[in-house]
């Protein structure tokens, strides 16, 4: 395969004057880029991208660390980011921690090696330092660093209080609240918003907390069936979708009619949540404008616009199903 | 930042010298690699893996393509290969087609350009021929393309034979078979099996089909409403995890009994297919060593391995739900 040098030699002028033509960097002579163009064609030349990059000092690359792309919320927030990255002419790396910490680490390292431009995470395995000490653009889903890394989130406070409404307004007397959060995510804002609002109501919280990053729905389902076994008087839930729906499975499993006798809020609404019957109330985060805002902002900052603001909190909203009355 | 010119300044060797030692490929001498070892500490000098990818003309990045990353087949693939990949030291790039070919073509332009090393291919909107041009390692999932471009899959003949037999075996005498898969794969033979299993037991077959690459569950519910209505005397179906939750609770719906006056096969057996009530008989792919399996074979290719089998054909096994009743 030809190579720069040969287009160069060919061409008759200096290596530099080639990368400065390919790369449209720096002034380059009309009748010289003819003849590089001439050259390139006879010589069947492709400018490799590594070489390309390697002048630019870019990789067009950004990487987007989750926890698990397997899980419904991260399939679906993964593909916006990507196709939206695409579509502003980035490529996508991503990795799953699987609550890995090593790997998240070694993504975050990759930043400093220039093999990424950028980088997405809504993985938090790691001490706030191993981010803050990077000096390259780092964009962070739900955990909140500081200034000097933009967070982009939903407003968890605020579904954990419509959610703690609706099973009020239900008529409920004693929930269980179910949590599988990293300790550093603005998303535990859900949970005690949630304890409060039912405090001050005086109804009962009976608060399970599974091991965060755990994203499996089995194990929700185990954990679930483990809390409605100990405490039979519970008519009510709050947790993720997949607690939700594991609480609707197994209450249904017990004999006991939802939304009748137990009533039902879980959070994210996925459309897994629109396939079991009676379809979920949840808390709807808008995935296609979190993970738009986070492609814009992680651009923003590999492009130098210093613009980007510090806190960027998404609305949420209430989906209406049939695991709550009104 | 400190350069490896720099770096070989300082410790008074050529700037060669100090690219074999960083890549570990010819010989240095032990004084020189202590001295290049000293340099790097004293100028701080990270060495940036752009330049460290071009000396060894690889990028350590393999590409993945898939038609949409959050269906949850391919989410689950998609886990599983990064996962494997990462394990053997390897970064994953990933493109949603969205049944776009452009972006198809885009990636494959990648490896000519050396900004990947290798492309795992499950989206197949192109011709052949844009496959068959490139020089570099290529991985099908479910398309034949051929001797020069291994094919991994699993053996869909033998789940559509799987799938008719329950539904004979359950009584049925007039089923829905809904098929939304591109023209091009191998998935295909899963609905001809079963329809000529069905045709040797004149049991009739509706068959309804989908615009290729359709994988939202809403578009799933709407076709299966539409055929339900059209024909109210079918008594049974076969066709994605989706079509089969869709036929569930459309004919839940309508008032009649599963598994009773209806029964349903899906294609898949992913996790949504054990949240719903009852859970779904469904074949199951095995997604785990399919992905280890495209792992394992493109590293291979990459590496000079020449011995990746043309076709590796992977066995699929019933997962009985209640939507059937033996």
């Amino acid at each position: 395969m030809a190579s720069i040098r040969d287009v160069a030699k060919k061409a008759g002028v200096g290596v530099g004057t080639v990368s400065r033509a390919l790369n449209g960097t720096g002034y380059v002579s009309e009748e010289a880029k003819k003849k590089i163009e001439t050259a390139m064609k006879e010589l069947e030349y492709t400018p490799n991208e590594l070489a390309r990059n390697l002048f630019r000092n870019r990789t067009g690359i950004i990487g987007i660390i989750v926890p698990n792309m397997e899980h419904p919320f991260f399939a679906g927030l993964c593909r916006v980011m990507e196709t939206a990255l695409y579509e502003r002419g980035y490529k996508t790396m991503i990795c799953n921690t699987i609550g890995i910490s090593n790997r998240e680490k070694d993504y975050l390292d990759m930043l400093d090696r220039s093999m990424v431009d950028g980088i997405i995470t809504a993985a938090h395995s790691l001490d706030g330092d191993e981010y803050l000490k990077r000096k390259k653009p780092i964009i962070s889903i739900d955990r909140n660093f500081g200034p000097e890394i933009p967070l982009i989130g939903s407003d968890h406070a605020m579904g954990g209080r419509m959610a703690a409404e609706v099973l009020i307004k239900n008529g409920c007397r004693k929930v269980l609240q179910l949590s599988n959060l990293s300790p550093f995510v603005l998303a535990n804002e859900r949970h005690t918003a949630f304890h409060s609002i039912m405090a001050k109501n005086d109804i009962e919280v009976v608060e399970a907390v599974m091991d965060w990053n755990n994203l499996t729905y089995e194990e929700h389902y185990k954990v679930v069936k483990e809390y409605l076994r100990l405490y039979p008087d519970v008519d009510g839930a709050f947790g993720s979708d997949y607690t939700a729906i594991a609480c609707l499975n197994v209450i249904t499993a017990m004999g006991k009619k939802v939304p009748e006798e137990f009533k039902i809020v879980g959070f994210d609404a996925m459309n897994i949540t629109r396939m079991v019957r009676p379809a979920v109330t949840a808390v709807r985060q808008n995935i296609q404008l979190l993970g738009e805002c986070c492609a814009e902002s992680i651009i923003k900052r590999i492009e130098g616009v210093e613009t980007v603001p510090y806190r960027q909190i998404l609305k949420v909203e209430m989906q209406y199903g049939g695991t709550t009355i009104q």
